[in-house]
């Protein structure tokens, strides 16, 4: 038996791509993918399980895994720290299991800082043309808004580069097949099982 | 719209693996994949059409195609010889279209090495037990046959380094189906296509 690691999968992509519901739709179709279960330094909130909805910690204690490089990504909103724990993703992966994360653009590139192994997609706009439209709607009649709103959108496909895959929302059932032809994929590629199948069939021929 | 050039897939592995099964049972079903028609100097059959069977060409037209570099890979066989034409990979991958070649192991290497780009899948034994049995069976009691066959495996196994992908041939529609998801994940590798979706972002936002 070919004993292997999981891989972690990161998607990410600019705001309003619809990144939640093709992961949510992702997770409902059969799948051993694992959710990253999140740190957070808000409320426990009624009906919310510690280690289940989140890991409930103290300030102190969040700042603490901040500075001992335990976070594969964290982020400050309004006031609460919300964050990716490396050793719960890292024990979930040595177990063999996949993890799946659904993050800003932001937090997707802390992680590949801090786990460049990770398989990186990029979930694209579903029309070039509707974010054009979206981007100049939004700004209605004022210039500079328009101009910020297009460098914005500039910006976020520079950031594309660091990403493995781009996947293009233009259809959420075709978007949800990418990503799990790229998840099945990945289990292929040479250099993740190259090295166990040679190691086994040494074993098993000496 | 996306313009965007097919892909040569490679599909390899030692012999016996189940090459020609896998391919067959892949282009039964729904694809856009095209054949590679292949060049050869054997006479033509009654039935064949050069062209559609193959490229019918004289050995003085073959070895020119080989002083050329016109080939992709070649080899021969009882005195015939059999090749991958490069132009018309080539002008079928820049009509858009994939090519899917399925050959042996010594050709795919001169593949690689004349089309670095191509994308070089390799066909694994179905069982590692089952292949150092077969390779005991064979020899019987002789045991330097054995040994021999000891050896090919092992030159065939470090083979796989050259390749992209490994896809165990435990099962044909599970084979076929990695397959598939390899052919679809290629499409979407951010390299392939990052370049493209920007310069149509620019051009729409300008």
């Amino acid at each position: 038996m070919i004993e292997e690691k999981g891989i972690l999968f990161i998607l990410s992509g600019p705001s309003g791509v619809g990144k939640g519901t093709v992961r949510k739709e992702l997770f409902e179709r059969k799948t051993e993918l694992r959710y990253s279960i999140s740190i957070t330094t808000r409320g426990m909130r009624p009906g919310e399980v510690d280690g289940v909805d989140y890991f409930f910690k103290t300030n102190e204690e969040f700042e603490r895994l901040i500075d001992e490089n335990k976070l594969l990504e964290y982020a400050k909103f309004v006031n609460n720290y919300y964050g990716t724990p490396k050793d719960y993703v890292m024990e979930t992966l040595d177990k063999g299991h996949d993890v799946f994360l659904e993050i800003e653009v932001q937090g997707a590139m802390q992680v590949k800082k801090n786990f460049p192994e990770g398989v990186f997609i990029f979930l694209f706009p579903p029309s070039l043309e509707e974010l054009k439209n979206r981007i100049v709607n939004r700004g209605t009649e004022n210039e500079d808004v328009i101009i910020d709103r297009l460098k914005e959108a500039r910006n976020e496909i520079e950031m594309m580069d660091a990403y493995d895959y781009v996947v293009v929302n233009d259809d959420v059932d075709k978007a949800v097949a990418k990503i799990q032809a790229i998840i099945q994929s990945e289990h292929c590629k040479r250099e993740r099982i190259a090295a166990q199948y040679k190691k086994i069939l040494e074993d098993e021929l000496s």
